[in-house]
Protein backbone atom coordinates (compact mmCIF):
# COMPACT_ATOMS: atom_id res chain seq x y z
CA UNK A 1 0.00 0.00 0.00
CA UNK A 2 1.44 3.27 -0.82
CA UNK A 3 2.23 5.30 1.82
CA UNK A 4 0.66 9.03 2.47
CA UNK A 5 2.06 11.93 3.55
CA UNK A 6 0.59 15.18 5.08
CA UNK A 7 2.19 18.41 3.47
CA UNK A 8 2.32 21.63 4.96
CA UNK A 9 1.59 24.11 2.10
CA UNK A 10 1.42 27.68 2.13
CA UNK A 11 2.83 28.80 -1.10
CA UNK A 12 5.79 29.63 -0.68
CA UNK A 13 9.18 28.79 -2.03
CA UNK A 14 9.77 26.60 0.29
CA UNK A 15 6.39 24.50 1.09
CA UNK A 16 6.16 24.18 -2.86
CA UNK A 17 9.49 22.45 -3.45
CA UNK A 18 9.06 20.29 -0.74
CA UNK A 19 5.90 19.32 -2.13
CA UNK A 20 7.09 18.17 -5.31
CA UNK A 21 9.79 16.28 -3.41
CA UNK A 22 6.77 14.40 -1.69
CA UNK A 23 4.90 13.70 -4.80
CA UNK A 24 8.14 12.41 -6.49
CA UNK A 25 8.59 9.92 -3.80
CA UNK A 26 5.12 8.46 -4.61
CA UNK A 27 3.91 9.25 -1.60
CA UNK A 28 0.15 9.90 -1.41
CA UNK A 29 0.49 13.39 -0.37
CA UNK A 30 -2.51 15.31 1.47
CA UNK A 31 -2.47 19.07 1.71
CA UNK A 32 -3.22 21.00 4.45
CA UNK A 33 -2.50 24.88 4.35
CA UNK A 34 -4.15 27.68 6.79
CA UNK A 35 -5.73 30.47 6.34
CA UNK A 36 -4.37 32.31 9.77
CA UNK A 37 -5.40 35.92 9.17
CA UNK A 38 -1.85 36.31 7.10
CA UNK A 39 -1.64 39.14 5.30
CA UNK A 40 -2.29 38.37 1.61
CA UNK A 41 -4.65 35.69 0.70
CA UNK A 42 -2.34 35.60 -2.79
CA UNK A 43 -0.49 33.06 -0.78
CA UNK A 44 -3.36 30.27 -0.59
CA UNK A 45 -4.40 30.77 -4.12
CA UNK A 46 -0.68 29.52 -4.99
CA UNK A 47 -0.89 26.58 -2.53
CA UNK A 48 -4.49 25.60 -4.16
CA UNK A 49 -2.97 25.78 -7.69
CA UNK A 50 0.21 23.87 -6.42
CA UNK A 51 -2.37 21.16 -5.23
CA UNK A 52 -3.68 20.57 -8.06
CA UNK A 53 -0.29 20.63 -10.40
CA UNK A 54 1.26 18.02 -7.93
CA UNK A 55 -2.25 15.78 -7.73
CA UNK A 56 -2.60 16.12 -4.11
CA UNK A 57 -5.01 13.08 -2.74
CA UNK A 58 -6.80 15.91 -0.84
CA UNK A 59 -6.41 19.43 -0.15
CA UNK A 60 -7.58 20.68 3.66
CA UNK A 61 -7.57 24.34 4.22
CA UNK A 62 -8.35 25.42 8.00
CA UNK A 63 -9.29 29.02 8.93
CA UNK A 64 -7.23 29.91 12.12
CA UNK A 65 -7.91 33.38 14.22
CA UNK A 66 -4.21 33.69 15.16
CA UNK A 67 -4.59 37.41 14.42
CA UNK A 68 -7.14 37.21 17.82
CA UNK A 69 -3.94 37.43 19.68
CA UNK A 70 -1.55 39.54 17.33
CA UNK A 71 1.63 39.83 18.36
CA UNK A 72 3.22 39.74 14.43
CA UNK A 73 4.05 41.81 11.73
CA UNK A 74 2.26 38.87 9.56
CA UNK A 75 -0.90 38.88 11.95
CA UNK A 76 -1.39 42.60 12.83
CA UNK A 77 -1.41 45.25 10.77
CA UNK A 78 -0.53 47.96 13.17
CA UNK A 79 3.04 46.04 13.05
CA UNK A 80 5.08 47.54 10.26
CA UNK A 81 7.14 44.67 8.22
CA UNK A 82 10.78 46.00 8.50
CA UNK A 83 12.18 46.86 5.13
CA UNK A 84 16.12 47.45 4.55
CA UNK A 85 17.68 47.25 7.95
CA UNK A 86 17.38 44.10 9.36
CA UNK A 87 18.52 43.91 13.54
CA UNK A 88 19.72 41.09 15.48
CA UNK A 89 17.52 38.71 16.96
CA UNK A 90 14.07 37.38 16.24
CA UNK A 91 12.44 40.03 13.90
CA UNK A 92 8.79 41.29 14.53
CA UNK A 93 7.31 39.06 11.42
CA UNK A 94 7.98 36.06 13.87
CA UNK A 95 4.14 34.75 14.47
CA UNK A 96 4.16 33.37 17.92
CA UNK A 97 3.59 29.97 18.16
CA UNK A 98 3.05 29.64 14.64
CA UNK A 99 4.71 26.29 13.38
CA UNK A 100 3.74 24.69 16.83
CA UNK A 101 -0.29 25.27 16.10
CA UNK A 102 0.35 23.95 12.08
CA UNK A 103 2.48 20.79 13.10
CA UNK A 104 0.09 20.11 15.81
CA UNK A 105 -3.22 20.23 13.50
CA UNK A 106 -1.19 18.27 10.55
CA UNK A 107 -0.51 15.70 13.64
CA UNK A 108 -3.79 15.75 13.81
CA UNK A 109 -4.66 15.41 10.41
CA UNK A 110 -2.13 12.51 9.75
CA UNK A 111 -3.45 10.40 12.98
CA UNK A 112 -7.17 10.40 11.43
CA UNK A 113 -6.43 9.69 7.89
CA UNK A 114 -3.02 7.18 9.16
CA UNK A 115 -0.47 8.82 7.62
CA UNK A 116 3.18 7.71 8.12
CA UNK A 117 5.17 11.14 7.27
CA UNK A 118 4.58 15.10 7.64
CA UNK A 119 6.37 17.27 5.57
CA UNK A 120 7.27 20.85 6.32
CA UNK A 121 9.47 23.15 4.52
CA UNK A 122 11.43 24.87 7.32
CA UNK A 123 14.60 25.84 6.84
CA UNK A 124 17.68 27.56 8.78
CA UNK A 125 20.16 28.51 6.54
CA UNK A 126 18.54 31.60 4.37
CA UNK A 127 15.78 32.27 7.05
CA UNK A 128 14.38 34.94 9.25
CA UNK A 129 15.58 33.42 12.14
CA UNK A 130 12.57 32.00 13.92
CA UNK A 131 12.90 29.74 16.46
CA UNK A 132 10.51 27.26 14.88
CA UNK A 133 12.52 26.90 11.91
CA UNK A 134 15.55 24.93 13.49
CA UNK A 135 16.57 21.66 13.64
CA UNK A 136 15.93 21.37 17.30
CA UNK A 137 12.50 22.41 17.48
CA UNK A 138 11.81 19.58 14.65
CA UNK A 139 13.87 17.36 16.94
CA UNK A 140 11.46 18.57 20.23
CA UNK A 141 8.43 18.50 18.21
CA UNK A 142 8.79 14.68 16.79
CA UNK A 143 9.57 13.32 20.38
CA UNK A 144 6.40 15.21 21.95
CA UNK A 145 4.68 13.46 19.10
CA UNK A 146 5.79 10.17 19.96
CA UNK A 147 3.77 11.04 23.35
CA UNK A 148 0.97 12.50 21.98
CA UNK A 149 -0.31 10.33 19.64
CA UNK A 150 -2.63 6.43 19.69
CA UNK A 151 -0.17 6.04 16.76
CA UNK A 152 2.94 7.09 19.00
CA UNK A 153 1.63 5.02 21.94
CA UNK A 154 1.24 2.26 19.99
CA UNK A 155 4.58 2.26 18.27
CA UNK A 156 4.28 3.33 14.70
CA UNK A 157 4.74 7.30 15.55
CA UNK A 158 4.10 9.64 12.85
CA UNK A 159 7.59 10.49 11.20
CA UNK A 160 7.95 14.77 10.69
CA UNK A 161 10.49 14.95 7.88
CA UNK A 162 12.10 18.74 6.93
CA UNK A 163 14.08 17.72 4.44
CA UNK A 164 15.39 21.36 3.11
CA UNK A 165 16.56 22.34 6.83
CA UNK A 166 19.95 21.99 5.80
CA UNK A 167 19.88 23.71 2.67
CA UNK A 168 20.68 27.22 1.31
CA UNK A 169 17.84 28.82 -0.54
CA UNK A 170 19.71 28.59 -3.44
CA UNK A 171 19.97 24.44 -3.21
CA UNK A 172 16.70 24.45 -2.69
CA UNK A 173 15.76 26.44 -5.89
CA UNK A 174 17.78 24.55 -7.98
CA UNK A 175 16.19 20.85 -6.38
CA UNK A 176 12.69 22.27 -7.31
CA UNK A 177 13.81 23.27 -10.51
CA UNK A 178 14.89 19.84 -11.26
CA UNK A 179 12.01 18.07 -10.03
CA UNK A 180 9.86 20.73 -12.24
CA UNK A 181 8.63 23.86 -9.88
CA UNK A 182 6.82 26.36 -11.53
CA UNK A 183 8.40 29.30 -8.77
CA UNK A 184 6.29 31.69 -10.38
CA UNK A 185 3.56 30.22 -8.50
CA UNK A 186 5.38 30.99 -5.28
CA UNK A 187 4.93 33.66 -2.84
CA UNK A 188 7.68 35.01 -0.48
CA UNK A 189 7.03 38.29 0.29
CA UNK A 190 5.58 39.37 3.77
CA UNK A 191 3.61 41.99 1.96
CA UNK A 192 2.56 41.85 -1.29
CA UNK A 193 0.06 44.54 -3.03
CA UNK A 194 -3.63 45.05 -3.04
CA UNK A 195 -2.49 43.36 -7.25
CA UNK A 196 -0.34 40.55 -5.78
CA UNK A 197 3.30 42.39 -6.52
CA UNK A 198 6.18 42.02 -4.17
CA UNK A 199 7.78 44.43 -2.60
CA UNK A 200 10.67 43.75 -3.07
CA UNK A 201 12.35 45.38 0.11
CA UNK A 202 11.49 43.46 3.00
CA UNK A 203 14.04 40.23 4.73
CA UNK A 204 11.78 37.56 2.73
CA UNK A 205 12.05 39.39 -1.02
CA UNK A 206 15.72 39.99 -0.04
CA UNK A 207 16.93 36.07 0.67
CA UNK A 208 14.63 35.12 -2.53
CA UNK A 209 16.50 37.66 -4.90
CA UNK A 210 19.84 37.15 -3.72
CA UNK A 211 19.08 32.94 -4.12
CA UNK A 212 17.83 33.15 -7.49
CA UNK A 213 20.91 35.11 -8.71
CA UNK A 214 23.06 32.61 -7.00
CA UNK A 215 21.35 30.02 -9.20
CA UNK A 216 21.43 32.20 -12.22
CA UNK A 217 17.94 31.92 -13.07
CA UNK A 218 15.52 35.03 -13.49
CA UNK A 219 13.52 35.35 -10.59
CA UNK A 220 9.67 34.97 -11.86
CA UNK A 221 8.44 36.86 -9.35
CA UNK A 222 6.23 40.39 -10.42
CA UNK A 223 7.86 42.93 -8.09
CA UNK A 224 6.81 46.42 -7.24
CA UNK A 225 7.75 49.06 -9.83
CA UNK B 1 4.50 42.61 39.29
CA UNK B 2 1.81 40.11 39.01
CA UNK B 3 2.62 37.31 36.83
CA UNK B 4 0.57 36.06 34.21
CA UNK B 5 -0.66 32.96 33.09
CA UNK B 6 -2.50 31.60 30.50
CA UNK B 7 -5.63 28.82 31.84
CA UNK B 8 -7.23 26.65 29.11
CA UNK B 9 -10.63 26.58 30.27
CA UNK B 10 -13.21 23.94 28.90
CA UNK B 11 -16.26 24.10 31.08
CA UNK B 12 -15.38 21.12 32.61
CA UNK B 13 -14.78 19.54 36.17
CA UNK B 14 -11.14 19.38 36.09
CA UNK B 15 -10.24 23.00 33.90
CA UNK B 16 -12.43 25.10 36.24
CA UNK B 17 -10.85 23.62 39.46
CA UNK B 18 -7.30 24.65 37.82
CA UNK B 19 -8.54 27.69 37.43
CA UNK B 20 -9.37 28.28 40.84
CA UNK B 21 -6.05 26.63 41.93
CA UNK B 22 -4.39 29.57 39.40
CA UNK B 23 -6.67 32.38 40.74
CA UNK B 24 -5.71 31.33 44.49
CA UNK B 25 -2.03 31.70 43.85
CA UNK B 26 -2.78 35.68 42.73
CA UNK B 27 -1.63 35.39 39.06
CA UNK B 28 -3.65 37.58 36.92
CA UNK B 29 -5.09 34.94 34.88
CA UNK B 30 -5.85 34.77 31.06
CA UNK B 31 -8.74 32.49 29.84
CA UNK B 32 -8.26 30.38 26.25
CA UNK B 33 -11.19 28.22 25.15
CA UNK B 34 -12.19 26.21 22.29
CA UNK B 35 -15.14 25.88 19.79
CA UNK B 36 -13.75 22.70 18.01
CA UNK B 37 -16.31 21.40 17.02
CA UNK B 38 -17.66 19.42 20.39
CA UNK B 39 -20.63 17.98 20.68
CA UNK B 40 -22.23 20.51 23.04
CA UNK B 41 -22.20 24.53 23.52
CA UNK B 42 -23.21 24.22 26.50
CA UNK B 43 -19.25 23.62 28.42
CA UNK B 44 -18.64 26.93 26.66
CA UNK B 45 -21.24 28.73 28.33
CA UNK B 46 -20.03 27.15 31.44
CA UNK B 47 -16.38 27.95 30.55
CA UNK B 48 -17.50 31.82 30.51
CA UNK B 49 -19.48 31.85 33.79
CA UNK B 50 -16.79 30.41 35.31
CA UNK B 51 -14.24 32.90 33.51
CA UNK B 52 -16.51 35.54 35.22
CA UNK B 53 -16.47 34.13 38.74
CA UNK B 54 -12.66 33.86 38.84
CA UNK B 55 -11.77 37.59 37.58
CA UNK B 56 -9.96 36.40 34.39
CA UNK B 57 -8.23 39.62 32.83
CA UNK B 58 -9.36 38.13 29.41
CA UNK B 59 -11.19 35.25 28.28
CA UNK B 60 -10.45 34.35 24.35
CA UNK B 61 -12.44 31.56 22.31
CA UNK B 62 -10.95 31.05 19.10
CA UNK B 63 -12.98 29.09 17.05
CA UNK B 64 -11.19 25.70 15.23
CA UNK B 65 -12.60 22.97 12.95
CA UNK B 66 -11.06 20.13 14.04
CA UNK B 67 -14.36 18.33 12.29
CA UNK B 68 -12.71 19.03 9.13
CA UNK B 69 -10.54 16.03 9.75
CA UNK B 70 -12.97 14.56 12.35
CA UNK B 71 -11.71 10.86 13.67
CA UNK B 72 -12.99 11.33 16.89
CA UNK B 73 -16.81 10.58 18.47
CA UNK B 74 -15.98 13.70 20.19
CA UNK B 75 -15.87 15.72 16.47
CA UNK B 76 -17.35 13.79 13.79
CA UNK B 77 -21.07 12.85 14.89
CA UNK B 78 -21.34 9.94 13.09
CA UNK B 79 -18.96 8.30 15.08
CA UNK B 80 -21.32 7.31 18.76
CA UNK B 81 -19.91 7.69 22.13
CA UNK B 82 -19.53 4.51 23.82
CA UNK B 83 -21.51 4.03 26.97
CA UNK B 84 -21.38 1.08 29.98
CA UNK B 85 -18.58 -1.75 28.56
CA UNK B 86 -15.35 0.21 28.57
CA UNK B 87 -12.75 -2.07 26.54
CA UNK B 88 -9.20 -1.71 26.76
CA UNK B 89 -6.98 0.50 25.03
CA UNK B 90 -7.39 4.41 23.77
CA UNK B 91 -11.10 4.91 22.91
CA UNK B 92 -12.84 6.53 20.25
CA UNK B 93 -13.64 9.59 22.56
CA UNK B 94 -9.96 10.32 21.52
CA UNK B 95 -9.44 14.05 19.75
CA UNK B 96 -6.43 13.12 17.62
CA UNK B 97 -3.67 15.66 19.13
CA UNK B 98 -5.97 17.82 20.75
CA UNK B 99 -4.20 18.90 23.80
CA UNK B 100 -1.00 19.50 21.20
CA UNK B 101 -3.33 21.97 19.06
CA UNK B 102 -4.78 23.74 22.57
CA UNK B 103 -1.36 23.88 23.96
CA UNK B 104 0.28 25.41 20.47
CA UNK B 105 -2.37 28.19 20.88
CA UNK B 106 -1.80 28.79 24.69
CA UNK B 107 1.86 28.88 23.58
CA UNK B 108 1.05 31.23 21.08
CA UNK B 109 -1.14 33.65 23.16
CA UNK B 110 1.13 32.92 26.30
CA UNK B 111 3.79 34.36 24.18
CA UNK B 112 2.08 37.73 23.07
CA UNK B 113 0.82 38.66 26.23
CA UNK B 114 4.34 37.70 28.17
CA UNK B 115 3.06 35.49 30.14
CA UNK B 116 5.38 33.10 32.68
CA UNK B 117 2.49 29.77 33.10
CA UNK B 118 0.14 27.96 30.82
CA UNK B 119 -1.97 26.04 33.44
CA UNK B 120 -4.09 22.82 31.72
CA UNK B 121 -6.52 20.67 33.77
CA UNK B 122 -4.93 17.03 32.37
CA UNK B 123 -5.13 13.73 34.75
CA UNK B 124 -3.74 10.62 34.27
CA UNK B 125 -5.22 9.06 37.08
CA UNK B 126 -9.25 8.86 36.49
CA UNK B 127 -9.12 9.29 33.24
CA UNK B 128 -10.04 7.52 29.33
CA UNK B 129 -6.61 6.48 29.12
CA UNK B 130 -6.12 9.51 25.80
CA UNK B 131 -1.80 9.86 25.41
CA UNK B 132 -2.03 13.41 25.49
CA UNK B 133 -3.37 13.48 29.34
CA UNK B 134 0.09 11.62 30.29
CA UNK B 135 3.14 13.54 32.68
CA UNK B 136 5.18 12.03 29.73
CA UNK B 137 3.33 13.83 27.07
CA UNK B 138 3.27 17.24 29.44
CA UNK B 139 6.90 17.13 29.93
CA UNK B 140 7.78 16.74 25.99
CA UNK B 141 5.35 19.08 25.18
CA UNK B 142 7.33 22.01 28.10
CA UNK B 143 10.67 20.31 26.02
CA UNK B 144 9.17 21.30 22.67
CA UNK B 145 7.81 24.72 23.63
CA UNK B 146 11.61 25.81 24.93
CA UNK B 147 12.99 25.63 21.48
CA UNK B 148 9.86 26.66 19.79
CA UNK B 149 9.24 30.50 21.30
CA UNK B 150 11.31 33.28 21.63
CA UNK B 151 10.71 33.09 25.03
CA UNK B 152 12.55 29.80 25.43
CA UNK B 153 15.52 31.06 23.58
CA UNK B 154 15.64 34.06 25.31
CA UNK B 155 16.43 31.77 28.60
CA UNK B 156 13.09 32.93 30.23
CA UNK B 157 10.43 29.81 28.91
CA UNK B 158 7.03 29.69 29.32
CA UNK B 159 6.29 27.02 32.05
CA UNK B 160 3.48 24.52 31.13
CA UNK B 161 1.81 23.83 34.98
CA UNK B 162 -0.43 20.61 34.79
CA UNK B 163 -1.24 20.61 39.13
CA UNK B 164 -3.88 17.67 38.48
CA UNK B 165 -1.83 14.77 36.49
CA UNK B 166 -1.41 13.09 39.20
CA UNK B 167 -4.45 13.36 41.60
CA UNK B 168 -8.08 11.46 42.01
CA UNK B 169 -10.91 13.08 40.60
CA UNK B 170 -11.69 12.54 44.07
CA UNK B 171 -8.34 14.41 45.17
CA UNK B 172 -9.45 17.09 42.57
CA UNK B 173 -13.15 17.85 43.57
CA UNK B 174 -11.88 18.44 47.28
CA UNK B 175 -9.68 20.64 46.47
CA UNK B 176 -12.03 22.48 44.03
CA UNK B 177 -14.60 22.30 46.67
CA UNK B 178 -12.32 23.81 49.64
CA UNK B 179 -11.55 26.94 47.04
CA UNK B 180 -15.12 27.43 46.51
CA UNK B 181 -16.13 25.62 42.59
CA UNK B 182 -19.47 25.88 42.12
CA UNK B 183 -19.33 22.35 40.56
CA UNK B 184 -23.09 22.69 39.22
CA UNK B 185 -21.21 24.98 36.67
CA UNK B 186 -19.25 22.39 34.95
CA UNK B 187 -20.29 19.57 32.65
CA UNK B 188 -18.18 16.50 31.96
CA UNK B 189 -20.50 14.25 30.02
CA UNK B 190 -19.58 13.64 26.44
CA UNK B 191 -22.87 13.76 24.84
CA UNK B 192 -24.99 16.21 27.03
CA UNK B 193 -29.00 16.18 25.27
CA UNK B 194 -30.55 19.31 23.80
CA UNK B 195 -31.76 20.69 27.18
CA UNK B 196 -28.38 20.32 28.64
CA UNK B 197 -28.93 17.14 30.79
CA UNK B 198 -25.67 14.97 31.20
CA UNK B 199 -26.30 10.85 30.09
CA UNK B 200 -24.89 9.18 33.26
CA UNK B 201 -23.89 6.40 30.93
CA UNK B 202 -20.52 7.54 28.92
CA UNK B 203 -17.40 6.49 30.72
CA UNK B 204 -16.71 10.50 31.66
CA UNK B 205 -20.17 10.62 33.85
CA UNK B 206 -19.18 6.95 35.09
CA UNK B 207 -16.15 8.90 36.52
CA UNK B 208 -17.38 11.82 37.61
CA UNK B 209 -20.16 10.20 39.63
CA UNK B 210 -17.69 8.01 41.22
CA UNK B 211 -15.72 10.68 42.73
CA UNK B 212 -18.14 12.58 44.16
CA UNK B 213 -19.76 9.14 45.53
CA UNK B 214 -16.08 8.76 47.13
CA UNK B 215 -16.23 12.22 48.53
CA UNK B 216 -19.94 12.26 49.69
CA UNK B 217 -20.73 15.01 48.24
CA UNK B 218 -23.78 15.21 45.96
CA UNK B 219 -23.37 15.42 42.17
CA UNK B 220 -24.82 18.37 41.14
CA UNK B 221 -25.09 17.53 37.69
CA UNK B 222 -28.33 17.46 36.22
CA UNK B 223 -28.65 13.19 34.58
CA UNK B 224 -31.55 12.59 32.50
CA UNK B 225 -34.22 10.90 33.85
Amino acid sequence: MTEKAVILISGGLDSTTVLAMASHKGLDCYGLSFDYGQRHATELDYALKNGRQWGLKDHLTMTLDMGAYGGSALTDKNIPVPEGDFSEGIPVTYVPARNTVFLAFALGYAEVIRARYIYIGVNAVDYSGYPDCRPEFIAAFQNMANTATRAGVEGDPIIVEAPLIHLTKAEIIRKGLALGVDYAQTVSCYQLDTSGDACGRCESCLIRQAAFSEVGVRDPTHYQA
